[in-house]
């Protein structure tokens, strides 16, 4: 028996990324696609302008959009958020109060103090703040969100190294693809052949996730990590894939190879358990000198790891590095669908 | 009377930036177009493929293309060269031994201990390693250099700031054109919809020609900045304009508006002597919050000054902005030009 | 004296361009910038996501956007029009009604019997339905339409052999530029790296709007030309220039040599009358196998021109060729400002 | 067993693709991959460039790469061909003397009178040629040929039209991806933001291989279709699929479903035999108004079918529609892959 699920907002470029990714999964079944009351009453074929390049999943083409409103109720206990940014905050609340687990992707209850910001593989025991979060909220449902794109792939290079060697210091620069911005998204005449050096909102969101993904629990809530963090975020014309130029110093003395080592051995608790949508190989390590790139990195491991090449000394880090994610599927449905597999197995989702 | 000049190299991309730049030029007059061998005989029409978006100068396309050899002689004594980098050292040696004033945009002698490399709003005191260069060399011509397309637009944003408060850190990543690869350069299967992450050689000339270039005069010599430089360069799809991500540290505490001050008041000598090619602001600065970009700010000062924009705090470094320059017009044939302006108005250009 | 003249739209894409245009018209002084209620009050420097690649003119930053209402009044006697094709209908009536020149880009009144689609060049004697206009409509002022953007560069390849040799079948297939669908329109997730086979309404405009512009008066009306017309329009991912490969058949028995003489010799009333916005050669013939392409022939003639090239035999329809014209100059602003001065010279403008 | 194969021009982008679509084929198995004598020695991992977005097959990684030379012997008994055009010719010749089974997507002998240019789908039937060829050439082995990239899409779409309704005239403009240039093929500073309206040789291919495809075997010669055909060529900045947009008359009234049902109902041998790579359905028919697209619709049945759109009224023609093929699949190396499959079924493959 499956786990019936719903995917809230799932007519825009993640709720279809969701659609996509949940097509013959082993352990969920979409049983409700919610999204606004404009597209409520249409079938999803209808009110979808799908924007990915396999074709919309048959089962999903019929199914009726439902009203993501307030008093809406789903058959099924488990929800996917795919909601923008502006409505999340309260909606994704409610639900929670109603009893639905709520595996979200959007950014409004990130910095929660008593919700988890969720990569498994970083930070697989920051799920004990759902305890805080139900003696606080008193919600028989509950709340974990997944982070920010450029954040995820980030993070996923980062734990291993500051597990190791203990990072000081980060600077990141980011070259971002236009499917981060949802549909329609950014403009084409803004975008072909040009570089947006702005994404409003991300440069924040990258410096303060990361402190929170890698910080600590005590007593119940998570005490960021301690290093400086600043990113510079910039729009690229690509289809999928973040790149992002790392810079970073360590507390350690180490080698190439001792980094290098750490990256490709890092193994976390979903490659232990299985879980179905994580990747073997969570830091892909590339040997060439100019990958990894977009085009050719993105489907490795079906887009679940984070890609990483050009590992070199810098003059003033002590290390710099590339990194490729892709934005869509780790960076959002797919980071956020691993994070309700892994809810799954540490028995926070009922089974009825 | 014009000065007579010739184009070594004119039929690639920055080839052809000088003869788009030197047409109606008030100060030169283009004799002489030397190429390879494989084009030497044609026509210019013939042996160029035309990469510019304005018409190739009618009195170019019926020139004929002479060839780069070392005994060639041209009728003008002042030669601007857009050498491929693994032709131009020993064949620059070679004319400016025959006694032609070579001003050369390629690589081979920017870092000689006795060829300028020079931006005259940089560094135009660096001019006076031509003297120690006719002792050693014995050339009755002489070399001076441009540097680097990524180099040129930051050494012109950093001189400013260096000047006034000193800086004591650098970090710059760039997002590079494909206009700075020449043609037929980059392929476009491996860039249309693509980030490159590698340029080869781009970030050692970063590091080592911005030092240089803020460097000081001592006894003959040049002794480089010492601050440390760390650069990672990539090639993005856009057609021309390299866009930076920079984070620096100043030695002094100042605030947002000494650094726009700085930069807005910035004049140097090529403004003091009405340079034809000089721009009247050598760095221009956008308030906007996602600007520089290349589609909208290449035509600034036609494309001579750099264009810089988001500067704010950074928690690692003090402070971040975003900069753009022209790759092929200042960070190439028209910063070249420039160098050879300059040079005449400081006498060391003989007028026959 | 200039004469005073006011851009309604004049926020989006084209009216961006009537703006760029008319800065420094040595006929029209703009006065007024009229866009929909949502940007009045606002200046136009902050109501204006500007989108053309020189800066905004320093006089249009800070004139105030004046509210597009039926009972509006500006302080000018001429209106250029870049109204959206849903709105233009009623409004420029009412201002044609209230005694304003309107010069439309916008294609609500193309097709109306008493209304001239008007290319000085292809049909400047169609004025003539102004008469019909006056009696039947009653209105003190009068309204005239640009053709839509892929018709106009059409109709002036087409003009001079329709009159040369007579035309008797057309089949064109367009590759048609981003900007031709304003701002924000083309998404970029569904151009990046993609062609687009279908522009809403364009295959039906084009096959309607050749024949009326190269029809004949006939008491007061036109008789539309009578070959068939059959068009194929595609979005590709371009910034400016539609590019088109076109076949015809010719009632006469010609040679390339005829064909390529008549596009060259063809003038017509707005070279005689020295319009200032009147290309020299209204159609440009480009003799290289590849040409012409919208990065290189855009500039030719300031955008006014249409580019052929490519002429050949064709096995189906006697000869086929391929054609750019620009779409957002001579395609719609710059063909709407032509017209203006078109009805200047003949006394259609009171100057007051 | 699987059959021992060898693959031609390996290391180019047609060769790559070959590559990716012989891993793990279920009847062939690659024991050779040769390429220039520039390349033998290196391992393939080594001599290539992969261009693919999916990993080079471990297994190719490490084979040498051999020399393409008149003498070299392989251990199979076929080889697919993707010579560069300008020495297929005779290469492939001597291979066919030498007892070879050559599947060639080369151009050098498509049009030959004795060599079937085949798609198994279209004209199956022509494979009689092969006796003719052996009569003529003596050769234990043969030589079959794929046809042109922008001609094989086409052919599928018209076959069944050809056969229920008899096509009388034939009109396409095509746009074509840069892979179909190979690598490094088309300079990004060509195509970036551009159309090249003109592809070397393609107009004259589409036109002479369409009616040789859709001709009929005639005493052991093929007589070519006669109806007349015209074809536009151009190259826009996209990375996989060629769009054409095809008009074409009939020799029967019929209406817009007697069309589409026999596209639907189309199913050749191929299907009937269940070859491995035969999609199961030839011409996939699209509703939608603005479909097919090269981002969406290329993954359909593996990239080996025609999908097909727009279909609608043509007032000069009758009928027009737009199409959409995989130019490095169905219309490269997997359309000769089928061949190669197709000549096994039928029993031209010796079993040693």
């Amino acid at each position: 028996m499956k786990i019936r699920v719903g995917v809230l907002g799932a007519t825009g470029a993640v709720g279809q990324r969701f659609v996509q990714l949940l097509d013959g999964h082993p352990w969920f079944e979409v049983v409700a696609l919610a999204a606004s009351s404009r597209s409520a009453g249409l079938t999803y074929g209808e009110a979808c302008h799908w924007v990915l390049d396999t074709p919309m999943p048959t089962w999903a083409r019929a199914m009726p959009v439902l009203d993501t409103s307030p008093d809406a109720t789903f058959d099924c206990l488990m929800l996917f958020s795919a909601l923008p940014a502006d409505v999340a905050g309260p909606v994704e609340e409610t639900f929670a109060a109603a009893g639905y687990v709520v595996c979200s992707n959007a950014s409004a209850h990130r910095m929660d103090e008593d919700v988890p910001l969720l990569i498994p593989e970083v930070n697989g025991d920051h799920l004990a703040l759902l305890a805080t979060q139900r003696q606080r909220r008193g919600w028989p449902g509950l709340i974990i969100t997944a982070a920010n794109c450029s954040t995820t792939s980030l993070a996923l290079a980062l734990r291993p190294l500051h597990e190791a060697f203990g990072i000081t210091k980060l600077h990141a620069v980011t070259m971002q693809a236009i499917s981060g911005a949802g549909y329609p998204g950014v403009p084409s005449l803004d975008i072909l052949g040009n570089v947006i050096p702005h994404i409003g909102g991300e440069e924040e969101k990258m410096e303060r996730e990361t402190r929170k993904l890698l910080g600590r629990l005590q007593g119940g809530c998570v005490a960021p990590a301690d290093f400086p963090v600043s990113a510079h975020c910039n729009r690229v014309p690509v289809r999928d894939g973040h790149t992002e130029c790392v810079s970073l110093s360590l507390a350690q003395t180490v080698t190439r190879e001792d980094i290098v080592q750490v990256w490709e051995a890092f193994q976390a608790e979903p490659q232990a358990l299985g879980l179905p949508s994580a990747p073997k190989r969570p830091v892909v390590v590339r040997q060439e000198v100019n990958r990894p790139q977009p085009l050719y990195d993105l489907t490795v491991e079906q887009g679940m790891a984070t890609v990483v090449g050009r590992l070199r000394p810098c003059a003033l880090f002590g290390w710099k590095f590339v990194l490729l994610g892709h934005n869509t599927i780790r960076g959002a449905a797919g980071g956020a669908i691993l994070n309700g597999e892994y809810l799954v197995a540490k028995g926070w989702v009922p089974r009825a």
